[in-house]
């Protein structure tokens, strides 16, 4: 039997993913939780990480990777940024260890864009991006990780030059549940119900991003005037907001740029309509496989030895 | 003493308006409230009038012109729609009467725009277009009433074209209130506190508008990277959403075409700075006073018998 090499968390504001993996790169156990950073701020990282470690009946001295929200200031440990420009390979010599642990859990940082103009930031999806982009990946290559907050990386010759994120996820969020529209998707099924109408809005949105807002309230003129449906006007604002992204993103993107959507479920299928809708050719990579393989890699350098026991 | 000859509301959502208008078009009395469509629904919308014109001793037989919400499916009488293109003038034809009232009540009908690609509706800002462009203007007129759903006219040799509603204010309030911005915001003071925050976000959304919401995103960013002020991320949010639907708003308006604001209080100011930011060439007219000429056209129309009491 494969004996266990090191344990993999994905460590999000809402979500906790932890995967126990073999010394042969295999997936021994694996655990989803909604015990996210906001939740096991409350209760205790160190405690939330145990009651899962102990689920999975891993050894005590099994080493920890970690990414995400743990490394936020109001998470475990504070893991700080790397800049931009930087090699994808910087993240691996950021992780910093966590104090008073009897086994040894490394905190991976994010990446912060220190621009005046376009500060950014992103934690988790530097992992993500580490995973699903090849380190001797040459030319241009726009990177799409759709979300709560959607991040678009630009990498050349395997560095990270910059990246933008669009609030799309979180917009869709409020707007469906607090503003008038909410009234006008009242019923809607979970996305995407209505394709015909997703696509048309992605199309406009898309040709004329300046009118996103405007197109917004057709959802409620639309119902007033048409009789459009839940469904419709659910995917009439879905598509606006991520057809006006993908313009803005792509509004910087050089010539010959290859994109790679990194995506999986529901955001996945969406995502790729959007893109087969515009005509542009894209690559799919699955998120969970990239944020696991990053965590590999960092794992794999941080440790070494571990490797060697194979 | 100049006798009352007629009374001018004005019945939004959230708000209510009345005016006593005397027979040489002065002012005789005012009454401002709370009691929009919604609580109106309510309580009942001829107990809230009347309670107001008590109020003001108002005789019983003044007739009473109202434009708004009240006119709405959900709200007293519904007044439908006059469709564009139409000229101003139109709206004074579909006026509608209250039954059952032992005064004379008339609500003014809304506008549409019935294309199926960008539906349209405005109810009360047709009153306010009537009273802020005179009747024989000639050439083209873009006439911008800002708020929760600012609205976009273009107007043709006192002809409505189209128009277009941006969801500017109400995206604001939600994004404010309900998003992860709400944190970057907290404890700022009444828009606009900080001006130069304001301009730089008014030209960077007007040049790239497609970047939006990437651009506010970077509210969150500049507070974790460079500690933006709560009253800079708050003018970072207002600047990116009014940059960007003055970009919309002027990307199909012709060369030549001149900018009517009809604004008052806040919004004149904010957007007044973003047009000067923008050296974009204005008139501002009062709202408070095109709405009441508008009621006023509405009401000589309608009872012109009253005008020769004079």
């Amino acid at each position: 039997m494969t004996r266990p090499a090191y344990v993999a968390v994905d460590w999000g504001t809402s979500s906790f993913r932890l995967w126990l993996i073999g010394e042969d790169d295999s997936i021994l156990g694996e655990r989803r939780s909604g015990e996210g950073m906001t939740s096991a701020a409350q209760t205790g990282f160190a405690q939330v990480l145990q009651s899962h470690l102990t689920a999975l009946s891993a050894p005590d001295n099994l080493p920890v990777i970690v990414c995400g929200m743990a490394g936020a200031r109001q998470g475990w440990v504070e893991a700080g940024y790397i800049d931009t420009p930087t090699s994808l390979a910087a993240i691996l010599t950021g992780a910093v260890s966590v104090p008073g642990q009897a086994r040894d859990v490394r905190i991976l940082p994010g990446l912060a864009q220190r621009a005046k103009d376009v500060p950014d930031v992103m934690r988790g999806e530097e992992t993500q991006l580490l995973g699903a982009i090849p380190a001797d990946a040459k030319g241009e290559q726009i990177v799409c990780m759709p979300g709560t907050h959607s991040k678009w990386v630009r990498v050349v010759n395997g560095q990270v030059i910059g990246f933008s994120t669009f609030m799309t996820g979180e917009l869709f969020d409020v707007i469906t549940k607090h503003s008038i529209l909410s009234h006008a998707v009242a019923g809607a099924a979970e996305l995407p119900a209505d394709s015909a109408a997703f696509e048309t809005a992605i199309k406009a949105a898309f040709k004329k991003p300046s009118l996103a807002t405007n197109l917004l309230f057709t959802a409620r003129a639309g119902q007033l005037l048409h009789g459009l449906t839940a469904a419709g006007a659910q995917a009439l604002i879905s598509g606006t907001l991520i057809g006006a992204e993908i313009a803005g993103a792509l509004s910087s993107a050089g010539q010959g740029a290859t994109i790679t959507l990194v995506a999986s479920g529901r955001l996945q299928a969406l995502y790729e309509d959007a893109f087969r809708t515009l005509s542009l050719t894209y690559t799919t990579v699955d998120a969970d496989a990239a944020v696991r393989r990053g965590l590999s890699a960092a794992a794999k350098a941080i440790w070494p030895n571990n490797e060697r026991t194979r």
